[in-house]
């Protein structure tokens, strides 16, 4: 009999908690298993021996179901980057002495690429050193660029709450009879597949978004002007859909940086209404979607829930009956029509610290849309509508705390 | 036979569609009324004699359904302010017109305040000049600050939309381990009610948003601070919501006013998030739900949307069976369990340019929170969800054009 380990790491998303389900649920099956062991705010709970004892909290189908469809991490989260063990070996010895005091075997970390990079120096720690402790990733990340996996959990909820939410700004911007131009800023960091999902709308015969900016294309304030002029001779209301990511040629960014490095970008909608404003004479507006896109479950993608919990059921059994150490779990898709996907493996330095860019080839070639594959892509991960349980008329969350 | 017109103005809501349902609904009821029409873009519709045949659209239930669940306006809408007729008759001799013309008997406004103006005067001029059109209007705002009546249609879907996304964003706010502030900039103009109305949460035990600020209360920022440092003894991650028509003393606004002389207040959000930023130790965001919270659709409430229709029908029925004009229909709750609410009439110079606020008393004595009577208020406004067709994973809209 052994313990495992889970911990949830990285921006929040309305799926990560399906996958914490989805390695309790699979996890509860193995004899072998005896505690599922609950890490608080990722790898900082290991380091400071901060545990929940899962099977105490996940008490019945009532508590999954709920915690299925409760965005967030239920356990916290952290940003925190791990030292190589050759630079310092201070935090790799208090994580060795957390797993050795409760016996925990396999350690199960959901998070995007940053969270990767833990796996990866935690996996290469304990292979060098000759410990058999497995260490499994599973992916997570509304951003969808990690390398390797179709697409990652957490994305298709991102992406649904997006194009829902776009599809009623839409209808909002066209009430007056006075063109208007709306920018939405959305949410991905240096890669543009958020962004770029707003193109299923089309799927409904919607010709809005009628342009689409992404970081993966060099941004031209002149080029974006006459894009916007030339829209608003056929549309009275014309939305634009922009990445956080995008750059504007000359303009002062706040270069606030995170624990890994990475520029925080917020403000380009702001930007793109000021300018805008500047050159064309009609009513100009920005609104940036913020932290609903990666937190709305409340509309959240039923095929993106259950991908995030066949991720965390496909982690125990690819460390436990795969004995796999040091991989992380990809989705790939076998098929578009019936759509079908198969959870399989790959090595951890495939991933970590890697990033995957909205390809260029589904760039239009005037740079200020996407192809008919991006939307081939995009559609079946948005599908399904999950069945809430609401109380005083608001979804019922799962909680441990106040 | 005579004809009648319907026209929709002011912001949009979700609810608002679903009152010209009702009217078309009950109108079709009516042997005595032949064609029904909808005027675009409000009175401006009307002037400039701009209809659509409603039962040329309108062709099924399956069409009524859509739209029941379809945000903002489909006939769009305007901010157009009706001169007094004493000062200039041009526009009444357009209208007039344009409703001889169509032998249109009959107008039915959904709008606010505003739009209540429209009718005041409209009304007005018909009766002083003896003229048997009869006017009345339908209340619709999601600021709740109509008078008379105990609430608004298009308020109760803002209110769940915007509990819905708090209850999310709180979950968001908790993840990482160091103290934080997130301040969410609510609508509601002058008047407070949808930033009061995120107090729902707590009937299900939910502890946020821990500060409520209203513009019907002064604001000071010292106040203001000593209360989140307050909150932040207690809690980890502070929510507070703030109304967008609070003032922060000796702050420079924007004052830009719309066509009715209404400050513009946006922006109290940022303002709010730097001024914590330079005087508290910890991580601040703030958060404006912008115009999700009045067109959010696919999260209204579903006792909304049938009250909306209640009233569209309710109209019908004052005017053509009652005989009246000059009145705005208006909703008296009976009782709040069972929750249950009957249609009536008022003169139409009971509402018109007049607000109502949200009553102090139900303001706590320190000023950063609400009362249990305005829970019990709140609470049967966001109950029922409606359910919605689906198609390429978003809901489907009721479109008239692109």
């Amino acid at each position: 009999m052994f313990n495992i380990a889970i911990a949830q790491s990285g921006g929040p998303t309305a799926a990560i908690n399906a996958s914490l389900t989805g390695v309790f649920a699979e996890a509860s099956k193995v004899p072998l298993i005896d505690e599922i062991y609950g890490a608080e705010n990722g790898i900082e709970g290991i380091i400071n021996d901060r545990f929940v004892n899962l099977r105490n909290i996940l008490t019945d189908e009532h508590d999954m179901e709920l915690l299925m469809h409760t965005p967030s991490t239920i356990l916290g989260s952290c940003r925190f980057k791990l030292k190589d063990h050759k630079e310092s070996e201070d935090d790799y010895k208090k994580i060795l002495a957390t797993f050795e005091k409760h016996n925990i075997k396999a350690f199960f970390y959901i998070g995007g690429n940053d969270s990767m990079d833990t796996v990866l120096k935690l996996n290469g720690y304990f292979t060098e050193k000759g410990i058999d402790i497995k260490v499994i990733g599973i992916p997570k990340t509304i951003d969808n660029d990690l390398p390797e996996t179709d697409h990652t959990p957490g994305f298709g909820s991102a992406a649904k709450y997006v194009a829902t939410s776009l599809q009623e700004i839409i209808r909002d911007s066209r009430v007056y009879s006075i063109p208007s131009v709306t920018i939405v800023e959305i949410m991905g960091r240096d890669a543009g597949w958020l962004t770029a999902s707003s193109c299923v709308l089309r799927a409904n015969g919607e010709p809005a978004p009628h342009l689409i900016y992404l970081p993966e294309k060099e941004f031209s304030p002149e080029k974006y002007l006459a894009d916007v002029k030339k829209a608003l001779d056929r549309y009275k209301a014309v939305l634009v859909a922009v990445s956080e990511g995008i750059r504007f040629p000359g303009a002062h960014y706040d270069e606030h940086k995170d624990a890994f490095g990475h520029t925080q970008n917020a403000g380009i909608g702001k930007l793109l209404e000021n300018y805008t404003k500047e050159h064309l004479n009609c009513k100009v507006r920005s609104i940036e979607l913020n932290v609903m896109q990666r937190c709305s479950s409340h509309i959240a993608s039923l095929t993106d829930l259950l991908e995030a919990k066949r991720a965390g059921e496909a982690a125990v059994t690819a460390c436990i009956g795969n004995n796999c150490t040091g991989v992380m779990i990809i989705l790939k898709r076998l098929s578009n029509n019936p759509y079908r996907v198969e959870m399989l493996t790959t090595p951890i330095e495939n991933v970590a610290n890697k990033e995957k860019k909205f390809p260029t080839e589904w760039i239009t070639p005037e740079g200020n849309n996407v192809s008919i594959d991006a939307l081939n892509y995009f559609l079946p991960l948005i599908q399904g509508e999950p069945v809430l349980e609401f109380r005083n008329g608001v979804p019922v969350h799962f909680r441990l705390d106040q």
